[in-house]
């Protein structure tokens, strides 16, 4: 495993961006969020995901050029069009209207269609937090995984993102709505593990942590079970309907690559409500840390700590990427 | 079970209501509103919870006379405050504040704090969807939940709603952090049966699908096991926050009951902005219904359409109402 310097893979990124088409200062933010995406390690939706990033441009979903447009507006609500730009940098270009649009209507909400995808949710959410606002914001998918009651896949695993800004590093909750990637089911299968919790179904139609077993049927389990099945409908209805854009049902369309989907960000300028939320979110934090543990040496984190503990190491060591996927980014 | 027409629960529950001290239009709405869960089929935040709302205005917790008064105003936002009034009808009032708010604005947003319990969530999601509004909102509750790697209850189990209009039925999600309420599993041993799935943790700190055995250590999922937890916590500093209210941990220091809480509700005007929105509902729940099914006699349901159901049966053949608690109620 390399531990690369932030500026050294930025810059590697950039150039590979600008070489296959994309403009200099939307290379340079697209690098940077993912850098940022591996220093809080998650590297899956970091580094290590640059070479799908090369390989959608050079396919035409992602148009290098493009950058969003301006549908409708009205108060504090505004449609935009992504023009199929890239994911992070409209995604990222968004939040910030929408953290504009709190600061002069207390809550700011961005409808965002025809959008890629955005690599790490929580990255807008940490961006609204950095601004003082509590940030929202949900993105569909690809039809990834059965509605309840269903066999085949026909919704999505719609990550949705809850920020609350915090001294010292950010309160999050930044999860898809299933159970499992299916990255991480492979990863399970491969290093011969079975999952920790039911992650899907088995051939049987039974309930199973068996991760082999899960990628027979691709049947993967929302969160909850029918209500996580619930929440990923509502996630997809509220962005398709309020962007304009396409649903779930519609980026399945598209074929089988994940492409034109439709976002909500929501930005609510807490600092300006509440100034001294500070004090309500401590005592949050302190209360739970508080809690009887199950296990007396495991530490109980809040939301997005993990995160913070993965920075503090990969900003002092270098940010750790994979030998082959570095060659891999080298060579593109 | 009797089969009871609405004006005739809602008449006696009024009655009653007044009768405790609540104002007559107070309790015309309240009355209204619990009448309009049991005609849902939420009979548990229905007109069963009406004994208790009577025993919390007799103990204190709910002002009988108290409506919300405004704290602040930042365009799209406000703060109330509820005054420890009736907990339905004050959400009611915000929720119609943030539905004003919409049409002005897009978006509204009201965070209420030092308010009573709202009965069913999915009410003020519904009543958004009512104005053409997608509909949004939480509350916290007591502690009744352990974080994710604790063994005591220090989180609640915030519900959740996001509520999108559709002709004929409204498209809804409304749950509960938890994956069963108290009352699910405790309905489930008195039945002798097993959960469907997974509910929480047995003696031998165990996951466990046995309603007994949590009953034990009262040691509930939420759902999508630290996924749920997480999100409980966003929902409640979120309130917490926006409010200035309690949190559930100061919820909590209140005592055995539970008064006093924190909301958050959100309306955007889905009719202003997306006036065609009713076809990319429609498209959404028809793909998702043409699912190939698990069982092949068991349709696949769009959210809270089980409630539409219910509540065209209630509505033809008279409200149930157990003997037994239209006796206590009449005895108020």
């Amino acid at each position: 495993m390399l531990r690369l310097s932030r500026e050294e893979i930025s810059q590697v990124m950039q150039e590979k961006l600008v070489k296959h088409g994309v403009p200099g200062d939307v290379a340079a933010d697209c690098a940077n969020l993912l850098v940022e995406n591996s220093i809080d390690g998650i590297y899956s939706h970091g580094v290590n995901r640059f070479p799908r990033i090369i390989s959608y441009l050079d396919k035409g979903y992602i148009k290098a050029g493009n950058v969003p447009t301006l549908v409708e507006s009205f108060g504090a609500f505004e449609k935009w069009d992504g023009n199929l730009g890239m994911g992070n940098t409209n995604a990222k270009f968004c939040m910030d209207r929408a953290i504009a649009l709190a600061h002069t209507y207390g809550i700011g909400c961005i409808a965002l269609r025809h959008t890629n995808h955005w690599m790490r949710g929580g990255t807008y959410g940490l961006q609204a937090a950095d601004a003082g606002c509590i940030g929202i914001c949900w993105t569909n998918t690809q039809p990834n995984m059965p509605a309840w009651g269903a066999k085949d896949r026909r919704i999505g695993n719609n990550p949705l993102i809850f920020c609350v800004p915090k001294e010292g590093g950010h309160v999050m909750m930044d999860g898809a709505m299933a159970q499992f990637s299916y990255g991480a089911i492979e990863s399970a299968r491969l290093a011969g593990k079975q999952l920790p919790v039911p992650g899907g179904f088995d051939t049987q139609g039974n309930i199973t942590c068996d991760p082999a077993e899960i990628e027979k049927t691709w049947r993967v389990l929302p969160i909850g079970y029918w209500k996580g099945s619930c929440i990923s409908i509502m996630l997809d209805m509220m962005a398709a309907t309020l962007s304009e854009g396409n649903s779930v049902s519609e980026v399945g369309k598209l074929g089988e690559d994940e492409f034109s989907l439709s976002q909500v960000l929501i930005a609510i300028d807490l600092k300006r409500i509440t100034p001294n939320y500070e004090a309500i979110v401590e005592h949050i934090i302190q209360d739970i840390k508080a809690s009887e543990r199950v296990d007396e040496n495991t530490q109980i984190l809040y939301p997005n700590e993990p995160c913070y503990i993965s920075r503090q190491d990969n900003l002092q060591n270098g940010i750790p990427v994979h030998e082959s996927v570095w060659e891999s980014i080298l060579a593109l």
